[in-house]
């Protein structure tokens, strides 16, 4: 059983049948076609505003692309020390920006706060020519650390990247996951709480691959579609990346593959708080536990076969368990039956095997 | 009835198939899936030989990541002038190899010559601080005129590529439909000829979105694998790129895909040249048809509601047709028969409309 | 005697002087001194209109961070196939835009035409994304062919590039020698006609590493100052490139040099036009000379020790003889005279050293 | 009197009359003249080894040159937080490596240690596509807070990087004071302790603007001479940045400009220990003091017209104090006494104000 990350999974049937309904006929390439027409008015209708929406396919290029309209090479983007711009895509946001700099920002939780922003901006030396200069900030919702922006963290934020005239990025690889968290309205945790720009991913909630990048303001997304054919992210058979996101966003297929995703992780993080020695080491918020495992249970339930990553974040060593659309109760149910199981004293195996002989 | 081009057309049924088989459980994500590391064989057992083999989802991203291991920034690309990186790549080739040169060369035919390549090599002032250095030449296999190289011309230009350390990139965007004109094996027609890398296409003969880079000097591939991360190209859910590609090699597809293809561009050649005052630009040798119309037909196709698209080059207005792996015989006919209608002096219309009223 | 480049020489007397007058007392570095203060004014006198001023220290960096405040990287820049941002900058422009494509034209006489501008624009495919977008054109003055464009000709491009919205920039190397070789003012051969960003050399010209960028509307330089200090362009001791162009626009004395050179260039083609089977390539009309020798003509001044640079261009071979600001009209005498020597028949030579013995 | 920086001050004489010695007749281009040529041979001897050497003319450049050969866009370059290349350089080093990413290290006194470097390279995910590269390591020396790495410190630095087969940088922009102040040899003090590339600073010491980038390994050099034409740092007559490096090299003019900051510096740092409530930073072992003043002392400082930086490091406020090669032992006197004056309480004033009466 596989726990490792949301993108081990397959893709929803609906999105699949989606992809074979979408096969039938030609269509104009590059976007020129029906479902993506469609698709840029159910995004405006979905978030009740006028929006500019590019579909891509992954959420390295959502993220690059849309933070490249708007940070010149000697630009600064502010973000989380462990966002996922930083850390995990080898450099992407300085190949489309040019080579602009990401200054980060440290925070609990997986989170920046208003405050350390505004003391960075503060000291940021704008209009020193020596010094990058800000250009915009990038969140991430839900966090790299399994947690969620409440809308008054997020507003703050904005509030303040404004007051810099700088845009406000959402890295939204799991915005599904965050809005179900939060039970509000996709326009309330963007531009209506200050975000400019969201990378909004249906990849590891059940697409193949697809996201869409949004612009709340559309005349900020000038030059994003060149940028976008010039980093080979443009696809010629468009219609079979956009039919992903509208079969993702249809029946809302999209909320409920994150609720599932959401509750087991619930259900796993209940069970594990249970266990002597484990411990948590965020707030469950979406579909992501960070969790510190007395060595024997770790060890047990390696030889067990249960897989997931070794992570570390502020220098301490876990382990990360992902939960997903498609991922099984009882799957849960076995690894914490396993986990609390290796968590008994070596005295009671003793005894088990005693009895069980 | 749409002649656009081959990327108008969905996918074939086998690779949608494919799609779906792929689907089941978990897999290890970034291409650490069973499929890709099948594939990876799959192509050295096809070119019969060691290779390393990346897969990409467009043509764009293949080209420009396949050359950016070669070329450093202030190196330059030998290219046709018409060559589609660099005029449709929106410069993808500058973006991903940090702001290289594409030098020009003319040819006939859509082809580049060894002597033409020759001659500017000669001059290109190699050594020489103030100008930009040769580092890799990069041909269009068919060419994007429509044209297929010999496997003669083809080693020449490596012959001479290589006499000045050039490794040669082959923009394989229509690999499938340029081997089974040649009537070669994969080998013959790359590695054996002197070609370095291969873009090797297969969405525009049947595929959703999936290409693959090769590289026919393993260790030349160096730092690939970061440049596509960096780049955004690293699919998370590899296994459906992967799947796309298996399947496309599998019982022959890709080469049946494309035999339907040329098959049906000769027959829409032979019929267009018994059509008085039609003239094809270049030899139809794989899918495509540059053709010049007399007016009347030309507005007559376009009034009947045939898509195709202008052209132009060298200067001089013509228009494209492609003909695809799904291209139906009958509308080949329906098209030949409109243009021949159209081709009959206004006369014979006022007689056809007499006889008919 | 060395006639390869006007930038074999030293610095005029008067603009070493000025280093040595810069050099008391401390200044406050990065331009925020009194010398760099009151340049900024004196061009402003000098040109007629309020403009931005940026001094550099090479020709390359101004032309390149000037191109790179316009052009985005998917820009296209219009300029002569030949011009020294395509050719002579190993990719300079190409670095500090993040990989915008120089697109050429062709031109007799190193100029291009409005009308083989026109026409590019007209078929640049504005709006296609697959093609990289028009974003300014550039010309050189004198150019490269050391002709010089008129008013008109100037006009006339500044005409076609303000319709495509393209500013026009005028790599001015060599502005001093055209300026004296039309006789106008500098507004005149600048903004008046249309010029947008001028490279301002003087380096060739009698300083020692001086060129001041300007912008003749000023909000166009925004991103200037950080892009010339993320190139490493930023002097600290900024008053000892400001003492250079000072010194230079000082009595006169860009004039006087330009003018000294221009006229021994005149000497120079003058005398050349009477040496039986020497031929000019392009009308002389500022310090360069671009000259077709017969052999042993060519064979003798070489012999005799006369220093120039072999030259090619449109596939031609010649040689390129440049004056300078401090050329001897001694030198360019015995040259002249060496090379008619070198053109009488060898029955001639013979018969000399008969009576000369 | 005025200790912003050690970049405020005008340049030796001796570095002047090179200037103008240089003048004389007309010498090849780019480095192919005479000066540079010995120039050349004068580094090899003073660094007792085989060495590439480059002119450039700013320290941002010579950086931002040496790091673009060794780091591929992908790369990770290891510095102090407070390294000018991070801090003070706008991002030049993100231009000329195409975007790599500067990872970097806390440091007390400015410096890194060789326990971090290991530690972040041990959690570097070598190999892990997602992540950055290490590529490179680049210290400072002396460092941007003044202080000097001592060899051992160099040799286990670069022992730690060369485990990892990454070069080490030494950013030398302050390189003869700290040469001076350790009293070893050049020698000692780069390539024998493991430093593979310096950037040899001379403008902040007496030049105009001339460095020099050394590679002690030629063959790491490849590609460097395009890489500076392509940034616009190649000089056409280069002879007079040579002939300034070569003066600052001639009867030990370097060591002695440098011995005299070092000395006044030492001067200033005693008599403000002496003065209550002032403290340093940082230990002074070079030409840089940063300083915390009581308030009344440095609000008296400031009134009394001198002038100094307000400098912020770690979060903390305080000045900085910069001697230089030309600093007189009478302006630090009178600092020190103006200092002294100020920090007595405001009762005394008021007595000598009555005593003056």
């Amino acid at each position: 059983m596989n726990f490792c990350s949301d993108n081990v999974t397959g893709a929803s049937p609906e999105i699949l049948s989606a992809l074979i309904a979408a096969n039938g006929g030609a269509a104009m390439p590059y976007g020129a076609d029906d479902i993506t027409q469609r698709l840029q008015q159910r995004f405006c209708d979905l978030f009740e505003t006028n929006l500019s929406m590019f579909p891509v396919a992954t959420g390295s290029a959502a993220n690059a692309l849309a933070l490249s309209v708007v940070a010149p090479p000697y630009g600064a983007i502010y973000c989380h020390a462990e966002a996922h711009i930083n850390v995990d895509e080898c450099g992407a946001p300085e190949l489309f920006t040019g080579g602009a700099k990401l200054v980060t920002l440290p925070g609990e939780n997986g989170k920046i706060t208003a405050e350390a922003l505004a003391h960075a901006l503060a000291h940021a030396g704008i209009g020193f020519v020596h010094h990058v200069q800000p250009a915009a900030v990038s969140i991430t919702q839900a966090t790299e650390a399994g947690t969620v922006y409440t809308l008054e963290e997020i507003r703050a934020i904005a509030q303040v990247a404004h007051q810099y005239h700088l845009p406000l990025h959402l890295d939204g690889a799991r915005f599904a996951n965050a809005l179900v968290s939060l039970g509000c309205t996709p326009a309330e945790m963007t531009w209506q709480a200050g975000v400019d720009m969201l990378s909004f991913g249906a990849t590891k909630n059940g697409a193949i691959a697809a996201e869409a990048v949004l612009f709340f303001n559309p005349e900020q997304a000038a030059g994003f579609e060149y940028r976008r054919k010039r980093g080979g992210h443009l696809f010629s058979k468009m219609r079979f990346l956009s039919a992903q996101l509208e079969a993702y966003l249809t029946d809302d297929l999209w909320l409920r593959n994150a609720a599932h995703a959401n509750c087991l992780a619930q259900r796993l993080a209940a069970g594990l708080r249970k266990i002597p020695g484990v411990t948590l080491a965020y707030p469950v918020e979406a579909n992501e536990l960070f969790v510190r495992f007395p060595d024997p249970i770790l060890k047990g339930l390696q030889a067990d076969g249960f897989q997931f990553y070794a992570w570390e974040s502020d220098g301490r060593s876990m382990v990360r368990l992902v939960t997903a659309f498609n991922t099984a109760e009882a799957d849960v149910d076995a690894f914490l039956s396993a986990a609390q199981r290796h968590s008994r004293p070596i005295v009671d195996e003793a005894v088990d095997e005693a009895i069980a002989s």
